[in-house]
């Protein structure tokens, strides 16, 4: 069976990736979650819905996206800000978003983006747009939404305390997870932490600023690779033991055997199996030039020894005499024979 | 060989507890850190020496301490405060912990209290009082300088990033360890990261304000107990995936696979295993007296039975007739007949 006939016929397209960024990503200097997201939705030929409901900004929240989604080379960019639960019934709405390549959610207040969109045919116009392959991407509060239970609102500090935030259903993007954002910004690993201990069947991941979560379904397992300025932290209470279902008041609680994960630019974790997949070793680039001289040293020195029976140090002095000339030589000058023999042997000894 | 003879002649007394006190302990209400230190050094029979080298308070800073071990019963303190290593090397300083129960080292700056007195006969003092059994206390620098490595300072932040902290060597009555403090207030989860990171031999203890660990050692292992407000937080790396040896500049770190313990008060964890010590379960009152009830009334049935073979819904009859009487007997009401039986038989099936 050609591949071709294979996916051009019976087989579901893969769902689009997700992207949760962690609210203030770059928009003027760098760019890289806003570029990446223009890419993903495709380039020249992407359609992109600005949706804008979270927002309490007025229409100028949009004209931000749309100017900078064109100047990155977006075709097509649109507004949908369905402002009720009846507009995100309303048909026109819900067209709007069939042939997008896109979705950008902004950032606001996420319990009204939920309050509107969730459980509506808007909210499930976002998951068909997903299922054919769109882009969907959200920036604070339209990160939160992404997961399956959603950080409505809560208070900061490290330490997890009993009530220190509420937790509402999310769009479900994201299956048995809930999003964090501004996370490393506003000190969230408290209220992650409480969340995840009252809820261990849940993954916790708390997005930085200016840095998104793109996660792909690859061979069944959802695949989270980060990129941008700060790091994803995940959270995985699998093994905890805590007194969350005891804890009286604000009390701290006991959250005992959380893996932890903090996961920079380039790092590609396994959501599913909740580990990190390895990366291929960085190569240092003086290490590399070094070992590669050094090769080319040895092969020299086995040619002078059979040539002339050469002892180690008189090829020391030789092979320094040749770094030497070859130096001068990169920069623009004589190769001198300022520095005494000794000096240049120390030297090649180091 | 009676245990009289063997722990008045041949064996090592244990080793005194380690109190590593967060900072900001409460001086004016419930004062339980500083209170659980004078019981541990004797009550009254407690000789402390206050260490307020790390501070830049002049002898205010030594009064309020002296005010409070005094009222809180101890019957001696004392202010040792060397100022330089010179005196650190003097004799008179070092003779001052001779006979102390109890060393109170106060906040300030810890890479100042370590300039001072690390490797110097004033430092092995305060090993050798904590060998004979005296208690060991610091509060914010006097915690930092009590593990073996110290944080000297650094940035906060829950993101760890590389250089966002510097590392010294503290005074090692904690073996293995990096402490820090203040640490849910001043947000250094990132920073004590970054340093297991780089450092995966060491556990990282954070310790927020008004709490403590205070650790012993039991059958050769460190136990950690907290008391206070807040929580200990333990990052164990032994599993630790990094790029630490090659991040650049202050980049995110990867730190993938750390296990966070955060243990409230009444926690206990063993440190040389590195687990959480199982507590026992707490019993809900309210759950406690029914099942207590629960009982009686299955031993009365037995003997309803027993005596006159009474059906189960005779028997319910007369189970809540007695307690509609136990009610109105504490209430001190006469047990009137007012419901009529059937309403009586409902509610006891609830």
């Amino acid at each position: 069976m050609p591949p071709e006939w294979d996916s051009a016929s019976q087989q579901q397209p893969a769902p689009g990736p997700l992207m949760i960024i962690g609210g203030a990503e770059d928009k003027l200097r760098r760019r890289s979650v806003l570029k990446r997201f223009v890419e993903a939705s495709g380039g020249p030929d992407a359609r992109i819905a600005v949706i804008a409901t979270a927002s309490s900004l007025g229409p100028e929240i949009v004209e931000v996206y749309d100017a900078l989604f064109r100047k990155l080379g977006a075709a097509d960019v649109v507004s949908v800000r369905p402002e009720s639960r009846d507009q995100a019934h309303d048909p026109s709405y819900v067209e709007s978003l069939r042939d997008v390549t896109g979705i950008f959610m902004t950032g606001g207040n996420q319990l009204k983006l939920s309050a509107v969109v969730s459980g509506t045919p808007f909210g499930d116009a976002i998951h068909a747009a997903r299922a054919r392959g769109a882009v969907i991407a959200g920036t604070s509060a339209g990160a939160s939404i992404q997961s399956s239970h959603m950080v409505a609102f809560g208070v900061g500090g490290a330490t997890p305390k009993q009530r220190m935030t509420q937790v509402a259903a999310g769009l479900g993007l994201l299956t048995e997870s809930v999003v964090d954002q501004h996370f490393d910004q506003r000190n969230r690993y408290g209220r992650l932490l409480m969340i995840v201990s009252q809820s261990p069947q849940l993954l916790g991941m708390g997005v930085d600023e200016d840095t998104a979560a793109v996660v792909t379904v690859e061979d069944d397992h959802e695949v989270m690779r980060v990129i941008g300025r700060g790091a994803v932290t995940i959270f995985d209470p699998s093994r905890i033991v805590t007194n969350a279902f005891e804890a009286k008041r604000s009390a701290p609680l006991l959250a005992s055997g959380v893996v932890l994960h903090v996961l920079p630019e380039g790092s590609e974790f396994d959501l599913t199996t909740r580990s990190l997949v390895p990366s291929h070793q960085r190569v240092d680039e003086a290490e590399a030039h070094e070992i590669i001289e050094a090769g080319r040293d040895l092969r020299q020195l086995a040619r002078d020894i059979a040539a002339d029976d050469a002892s180690p140090s008189v090829w020391r002095r030789r092979r320094n005499r040749r770094r030497h000339a070859a130096v001068h030589d990169e920069l623009g000058d004589p190769p001198g024979d300022a520095a005494p023999p000794h000096t240049v042997d120390q030297e090649g000894d180091r």
